[in-house]
């Protein structure tokens, strides 16, 4: 690559967060970087975008010599902010989100805002990786996975295909020295057993305040899940294509239906 | 099966929708229906969860002898207080999200809360459908396709896998007779052609509104827009596994990163 690469950085924890400050410190020494983040924590916002209240966007000076914008809304939206407004007629190179506080393994991808801006991104042709840490604490340690995300971003950049990839990285709880490497799997079936506490507020009415636990219903050694339990980064190639293939011919019967 | 049916009913665009109410008609005439959906509009907002604020559930009675709750947070939000708190502890046989008024086929599968919706059901291993109907009109006629709503559901319960399978349902805007049937499909490559109306509010501060067009980038005869555009009911067979499978191999490379 001989022109010096644009590279996005956003994520849901917001653009504070310190996650997102790690990522923009290894992002710029590989080229200019745009960053375009929610003003607010954005976490488990999912795939949302925001069609029923405008957008604001602010231009804000806190990374030396990075352009930063918040954005009052989801971090979909901020990718699309970033491409049709921000970054208008640019070719982005490839598009960094996170790194989030807490995972985004197995079906968590699912819930969560820093993968589906990664998506997005990759929906619109840009490779993507969001990047998360399995420490949910304020204080959390991101300079320990820092090496490796160096070498993920270093590649991707060298010998990505551009055709809007999507990786989910998920680092273990660990120093570098104890991370055993990377592991590239599949998605793990896994649940979270939930329930809602339920309380009143000042004025006797009811709310409900989800809680619950993640659990591996997996037990095979080609998971994400596994990799994160035996100590290594893992890497799980993903797609916005939900199509369930290997069920189209089950459903068939459906085309029988006459009314 | 021989004890009646048990059918959770949600959607997106509101417990008082005309598409939930059309759905909801057909469903009881099934088995015991309930129905938990949002309090107000929620499209567009992907597998969003609340987190950061508590939620709120209302008995209402606003369809003759069926239990229904309008909830304060999203669609998957009413799938898991259906779950955890209406129906704890009860088997449900089937989830039915919708009909929602405009396209879930292609990619709109990711940003719609009536397919993330079902999807939730799905994961927590109840068999689910999302019907979606290509009229955005608040006077869509959901009639038209009800026929087929009815099969379709029928086949479910008689014969549905019962293993959390998901198929996401599009209807062409078409009276019952033209339609020509049902096509099983799998999701086309397509992409939203967007762009943000920036305007000024009265205190001079800009905003951003998001408008833009769907563009079907896939010319090939096996996918839902290409079933829609001749006429057919598309069904697609749809997952929550998002992995990638093709592209592990190209990706094995990165176990070779030492740092």
């Amino acid at each position: 690559m001989n022109k010096k690469p644009l590279i996005l950085v956003t994520n849901d924890d917001g653009i504070t967060s310190g996650g997102i400050k790690t990522l923009i410190n290894i992002a710029k020494e590989f080229g200019e970087v745009v960053v375009v983040a929610p003003d607010s924590p954005q976490s488990a916002k999912g795939h949302a975008i925001t069609i029923y209240d405008p957008l604001r966007l602010k231009e804000v000076d806190i990374y030396d010599g990075i352009k930063a914008y918040a954005c009052s809304g989801t971090p979909v939206d901020c990718v699309k902010l970033a491409k049709h407004h921000v970054l208008k007629g640019r070719k982005v190179d490839l598009c960094v989100s996170g790194i989030n506080h807490g995972s985004n393994a197995s079906i968590n991808i699912i819930y969560s805002g820093t993968m589906s801006a990664a998506m997005e991104a990759s929906l619109e042709g840009i490779d993507a990786i969001g990047f998360s840490l399995l420490d949910y604490s304020s204080k959390a340690d991101f300079s320990q996975g820092a090496p490796f995300i160096r070498q993920i971003i270093s590649d991707h950049l060298n010998g990505g295909k551009g055709t809007g990839t999507l990786i989910n990285v998920n680092i273990p709880k660990l120093t570098t020295q104890e991370i055993k490497g990377i592991k590239v799997c599949r998605q793990a079936k896994g649940q979270w057993q939930e329930n809602y506490q339920l309380a009143k507020d000042p004025s006797g009415r009811e709310y409900f305040w989800l809680a619950g636990d993640f659990i591996n219903e997996d037990n095979e050694q080609d998971t994400d899940l596994w990799a994160l339990e035996n100590g290594y980064i893992s890497v799980v190639p993903s797609t916005y294509d939900l199509t369930k293939y290997d069920e189209i011919d089950w459903f068939k019967s459906l085309e029988k239906i006459k009314v």
